[in-house]
């Protein structure tokens, strides 16, 4: 007879956390779920979820507690008058390693074992191969749980240090949020001379892919080597170039604003005596 | 017996131009190049081209007149006293749809037909499968240089308005600009607890190439349907997210500058009631 599955305990049912519930069910696991707005769990219950009616009794229900809410501020508020003693809390709320690691404190106060996780995926991967979640705290409880969190996505235990996972999530985002803005704006020109924007998704997917296979390591090889001298495109050409980017966004009614600071950045470079070394070389001025 | 290829003048051979060179000659076309400093013609002269002595020696050599310099002003200055009746100018210098189209009435009066390009690659990527570029204005004169054009990388027609490629060619950068901002800023983070870059580039490739996959068509199809309101990521979690994201840099010593006005920019989206909003919404709001 197979082994029942371990029950899992999910508080906050946004839209991350509906997901990460609804997983764990489809993956056989008990579910209690609690969410402050009540009706949130609706969906969750139709897939087989028991609902809490308080998160005291949604923490006394399983072992392992997962939590994501908007910020950590709301961790703290909720789970404030609760007892945790013999629980794992598993916090996949977004944070920095600061709150992450001052987290992993209040919990240990309050008897529970702190695990805290960054998920690299938008609830619609949750549960496909392209999802993953970074994982850092306490080793013991992580891989105590580990089975039963890899009905969420594919597990990175990235180290012992509580705010380890909160930094490399926070390093991921960073990137991502780079190319949103570059994506956002491309189609905010695009769309002055009324192309539309579907149009344009191939070419731009297509260039963006093509550059990122190129800077992602080249940029890392000029960072870890302190080598910044280019012989692909230097820091002067890219001055240049970036007085006619910002013309064209004037000129076609598109706000550069996203743009200004990364332009003072390359006149710096180049002010700084930096103009023949690779874009790399931003990655030293950025260090405060 | 095999046709002879028509002949090339190449002017500017930074790295861009001299790339552009080379593979013009590779492709087997007679090439003349020309450089303000003549020393950047050696390694072209040594693989085969005919250097000029002067730019009007360049230009008088060849129906063809491929042009790359820093910026446009360079073209006007460099040719402002040069004969180029019937010539065919194709300026793939970085410049705004308004240089463009200036230079392509400025050409016409010197009774030059005026194609102009933007290039969608770095000069490594010349002549490879990867690179293509750009090109808008006069029809009939693309087309008679289409197959000598075509050895320097795959050719993409868009239009007869001269600015047309030069807006493409900047809507692409932009793109670019963004990923490349958010790539620098992830090593400048990583690096503060001393992880090398060059450890990080892997999980930051596939993460990215994850979010370009969904976030280039999926807000491609929002902005031209209008459509905003989102099940995947929600401006008001992006804000709130957004605060950890500048606390971090500022609690590991990474200035967020280049992040501050998309926090502006976000913060102002759910000011103004689109809280609820996915981040296409964003492009409506950078339009001025
Ligand atoms: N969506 C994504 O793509 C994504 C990706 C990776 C990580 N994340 C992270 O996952 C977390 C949740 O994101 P989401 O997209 O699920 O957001 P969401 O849909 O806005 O859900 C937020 C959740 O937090 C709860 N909450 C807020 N304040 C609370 C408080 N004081 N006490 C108790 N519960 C509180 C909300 O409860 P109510 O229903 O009662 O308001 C709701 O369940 C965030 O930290 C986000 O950064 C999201
Ligand atoms: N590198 C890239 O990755 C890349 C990619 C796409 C597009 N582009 C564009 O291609 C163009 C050239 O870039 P690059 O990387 O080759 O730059 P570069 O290596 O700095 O070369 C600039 C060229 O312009 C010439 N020049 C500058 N001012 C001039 C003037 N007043 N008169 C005549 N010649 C002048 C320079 O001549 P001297 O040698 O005498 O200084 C040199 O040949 C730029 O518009 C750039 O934006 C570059």
């Amino acid at each position: 007879m197979p082994q029942p599955l371990p029950p899992v305990s999910v508080l906050g049912l946004g839209m991350m956390g509906s997901a990460l519930a609804a997983a764990l069910l489809k993956a056989g696991h008990p579910v209690t779920v609690w969410n402050r707005s009540a009706a949130k769990t609706g969906p969750l219950v139709a897939q087989g979820a028991t609902p809490a009616e308080t998160v005291t009794d949604a923490v006394a229900a399983s072992p392992l507690v997962i939590v994501c809410f908007t910020t950590n501020d709301n961790v703290t508020d909720a789970l404030a008058t609760v007892d945790l003693t013999g629980r794992t809390l598993v916090n996949l709320t977004n944070g920095t390693p600061a709150q992450a690691r001052a987290l992993a404190g209040w919990a240990e106060k309050q008897g529970s074992a702190y695990v805290d996780g960054g998920i690299m995926a938008v609830p619609q991967m949750i549960a496909t191969p392209a999802a993953y979640i970074l994982y850092s705290g306490d080793e013991q409880a992580y891989e105590t749980h580990r089975p039963t969190l890899a009905a969420l996505a594919r597990t990175r235990w990235v180290g012992t240090d509580p705010g380890r996972a909160a930094l490399y999530d926070l390093a991921l985002l960073t990137g991502m949020y780079g190319m949103i803005m570059g994506v956002a704006q491309a189609y905010a020109l695009i769309r002055t001379e009324n192309i539309p924007a579907t149009d344009f998704a191939e070419p731009l997917h297509a260039w963006l892919s093509a550059m990122l296979n190129g800077v992602v390591p080249g940029m890392a090889e000029a960072v870890d080597s302190g080598q910044h001298l280019t012989d692909v495109s230097s820091l002067g050409i890219n001055q240049a170039a970036f007085a006619n980017f910002i013309d064209t966004h004037d000129d076609q009614g598109v706000s550069p604003e996203l743009f200004v600071p990364f332009q003072k950045l390359l006149d710096r470079s180049v002010a700084e005596g930096h103009a023949a070394d690779g874009l790399s070389r931003l990655v030293e001025l950025l260090k405060k």
